[in-house]
């Protein structure tokens, strides 16, 4: 696996930043805890360090998208958001992840992008909102991924 | 296929906001017009009315993704980048489409989302730095997107 000096997701696999979800050889799962008016906010980091989508092989791409597949439907099984959104952006960590996100008609930037300008505070607050168990969230999508990516390894279709 | 009155993205093929570069039956590709500081800015579009990635199937997702990843590879190629932006949001039109964006150290918002806060005005513009015949990148683009499909279609990895 090349890593890379100075890359962040290279070095750092455990962090305040996140809890770790999910990990196996080719990817891991993460989900946020530093953006809290996005609770529901999960990453799919790619762990070796390529840049960009591309840079995958087609069987990785498939294992890679299949993961992000897997985070969003327990997501909108759980939650019921108003919508899911994916981004591959990494300009600040040339270093491929997926941000998966469920957003709400009523959460603070709905409906820009969570990068764009705030159109409100919510009252209640996304925390008290979507108040639930966090942890057993991590288990379905752990699961979800787990179960996802041992289909495809047997050559079936997710 | 279905169809969804009022979304504009069912209804409008055409548009002076952006240039048609590829059709098939199920998604077609256009570089976005009216985001004049992102010039190397195409979008994939599921002709369908779904809103999210996992709506599809799995062999309608990895044709999806090859049509992404093929654009990102012309954009690659013939722009040098400095990262590939690649984004499903779709809080305002949610039918399922990928925003394909070539971003630039130097460009407007760089290092921010080109939905984050500005960060310059660059000088010379966008348009003056990567002036190109935008209609040969987009032939490139149309041709990519369709042998990637072509070879998916046949079974074999693109």
């Amino acid at each position: 696996m090349t890593s890379h000096l100075g890359c962040e997701l290279c070095e750092q696999i455990e962090s305040p930043a996140w809890v770790l979800v999910h990990r196996e050889a080719d990817l891991r799962v993460i989900r946020v805890l530093d953006a809290p008016e996005f609770p529901a906010f999960y990453r799919v980091i790619w762990n070796e360090h390529v840049a960009e989508l591309s840079d995958l092989s087609e069987p990785q791409r498939a294992r890679c998208m299949a993961a992000v597949v897997a985070v969003e439907r327990v997501l909108r099984d759980a939650l019921q958001p108003t919508k899911i959104n994916l981004a591959a952006l990494g300009n600040m960590v040339p270093h491929l992840h997926w941000h998966v996100i469920a957003r709400f008609d009523w959460d603070a930037h709905f409906p820009q992008p969570i990068w764009g300008p705030r159109q409100r505070t919510p009252e209640p607050s996304a925390a008290e909102r979507l108040a639930r168990d966090w942890a057993a969230l991590d288990i379905q999508v752990q699961q979800a991924v787990a179960t996802a990516l041992a289909t495809l390894s047997n050559g079936q279709p997710s």
